[in-house]
């Protein structure tokens, strides 16, 4: 539908907003890229490594990664007045919402002069702290505080359960972290360019992109893969399941993808994780469930011409669930890595800032004739 | 520029994003209207019968208009905790980044299965508790308990200044809120949608809006009308400043728009109410200063085929000055009034809900050859 030289593109479907050089995801292939690197490359790196590829465009050497990493580490503080706040919010809240009004607030413990870059580093390192130390005090338990001698994804273990990291646990962390970092013009990313492109603060733009993420239809799928492994019970149960569910037309959560047309390539990284992590701890039963519903699904849904695929959030939930992680923390984790894409495309669009600015189609009246309060009828 | 039957639209540009019923800005006749109402029609009711009327579509009878009014009123108070914070947060803020926050923070404080009407009745009266009193804060002065006899336009002088308002100050307050509380798909009700599409709570969704319009490139600009009124000085002086600012290519806040190719219909009102206050109080240089700039950017700039006019910014600043208002009020005073619109927004959105996702351009480089870290070059 075309109105005056203007197009009508409900949701903003199909139309190419701006241009990025940070990730590349190419649906057909199944493969993920952060600055042309693919994520199966990148997956042996630290959490600053990759952070200092997405925010600089190119792989620190060692000097670069060393600095990074201990500025990461060093960072690894938030007021005194983010802990009031915390301490001050009701318990009921979702530790997004907490998320949310504290990165809003962390805005003010900042200086309009201070360069990017550092207000960047410190609150990626700030991210999981806020998260940690609100669901700690939900529970009744004090703030942890920081080592500096823990990786970024033992970091957040430690102030998580208060006790140092195991070694593999905090590895697959991490990994999760890299994984969850990018992925392009997802929703929240464009709720923070969208505000940012105002030329709105830095927290402001990474506030808004929180309350995005918070969103259903954004966030949260992978507590839902969880129910469904709950609700199947054990493996045998598959089957039946699958066929039920195709019978009620029920979307199946943690299949599928707008993008991926083939199985998500983050989804073979989590899978191998999972089944060691499941296969170490002796604890199977839900990897086992999941494999056996990807399969199953796949069979089924190539017979009616439509095959599906896990995706990003199908093996991630059950692979937290073993790490120890409670599921209200879950989005909060993907928050924790996903603040490192919002902020490098921040960086890369200051550069060149030009504000968002679409139109709405009015499909109101116009020239309504005004009636004085005493004249409507009620 | 068209990419595989996807259009190139740089900051969505000439793309319509959705549709909407509230309100129609025609530009070429200089023409406001909410719900298909003439904003010259609206200036003369209130507060609440506005805000009925924008969400819910039409104008109130006498009896929901009594309701909307008591309601209102009846939800003057914020949570303790929100008190809290406000008395947590270092005093160097900005009012908009605490308006952030709070709103992000009062999100906790509501069930999922809360009416949204309700939710927004009650934000719509906290929004100026929220300014009022972090200002108050500032200033070391304790807040203020809201009355309840005070019309919206009062209520918000009362709480600042801590005195009953004056009668005629509270119509001019009630009615710049009113010529503020919608404008169709400005930057902030954008970023209200887009994070709102995600099916995110109401709240995180105005949080992100408050974070879009403390961006300068959207709310602020009356702010910057005052700063040129005092590098003028006197009326005398404008006809030189005018030649200077022209000859430097100097844009000049509060002239000009996007949409609007006359006099913005606002600016008009404004400019009366200014006017009338300025004669009223003895202080007419402000104005008179104004006044002689619009006059003359306007025979200058017909000059060079360019005509150009006042814009709702242009008479805000000075006239908000006469009552009293801090300048760094003055964009919350903004928000306290859009929040109705960013409200009518979503409540329009969310009876049809479509994800907002548009595409970025790939423009980097991809199948990067990974370097192992010792071999990096430094």
């Amino acid at each position: 539908m075309t109105v005056t030289g203007t197009e009508f593109k409900r949701g903003l479907e199909g139309v190419i907003a701006d241009q990025s050089s940070i990730c590349l995801v190419d649906g057909v292939e199944g493969k993920l890229y952060y600055r042309g690197y693919s994520i199966s490359d990148l997956v042996g790196c630290t959490f600053p490594e990759v952070t200092y590829l997405l925010l600089k465009g190119k792989l620190p050497n060692q000097k670069e990664l060393s600095e990074i990493t201990h500025k990461l580490r060093e960072k690894r503080s938030i007021p005194r007045f983010i802990i009031d706040i915390i301490h001050s919010l009701p318990k009921s809240a979702h530790p997004m919402e907490v998320l949310q009004a504290c990165v809003a607030a962390l805005g003010t413990a900042h200086h309009d002069d201070e360069p990017l870059e550092e207000k960047i580093i410190t609150l990626i390192s700030q991210f999981p702290i806020i998260c940690a130390s609100y669901y700690r005090y939900k529970k009744g338990q004090a703030v942890v505080p920081s080592s500096q001698d823990e990786s970024e994804g033992g970091h957040f273990l430690q102030i998580l359960k208060d006790a140092q990291s195991d070694k593999e646990e905090a590895r697959i962390m991490e990994t999760c972290f890299i994984l969850h970092m990018e992925h392009g013009f997802n929703a929240s990313t464009f709720a923070a360019r969208a505000i940012g492109s105002t030329l709105a603060p830095y927290h402001a733009s990474i506030s808004g992109a929180v309350g995005s993420l918070y969103g259903p239809l954004h966030g949260g799928a992978n507590e839902g893969v969880l129910d469904i492994v709950k609700e199947i019970g054990s493996p045998e149960n598959v089957s039946a399941w699958v066929k039920k569910a195709l019978q009620e037309k029920r979307k199946i959560t943690g299949m599928g993808h707008r993008v991926y047309k083939v199985k998500d390539p983050r989804a073979y990284i989590l899978e191998d994780l999972l089944k060691s992590c499941a296969e170490k701890t002796g604890n199977t039963k839900n990897y086992e469930i999941l494999k056996e519903l990807e399969v199953t699904m796949k069979l089924e849904m190539e017979k009616r011409g439509k095959p599906i695929y896990p995706n990003v959030d199908f093996f991630s939930g059950a692979l937290y669930n073993l790490l120890g992680i409670p599921r209200e923390l879950f989005t909060p984790l993907f928050a924790i890595a996903r603040v490192v894409g919002w902020s490098a495309h921040l960086v890369e669009m200051w550069q060149d800032n030009r504000l968002y600015r679409p139109k709405l189609l009015y499909q109101g009246t116009r020239d309504e004739k005004f009636i004085p309060l005493k004249n409507r009828r009620s």
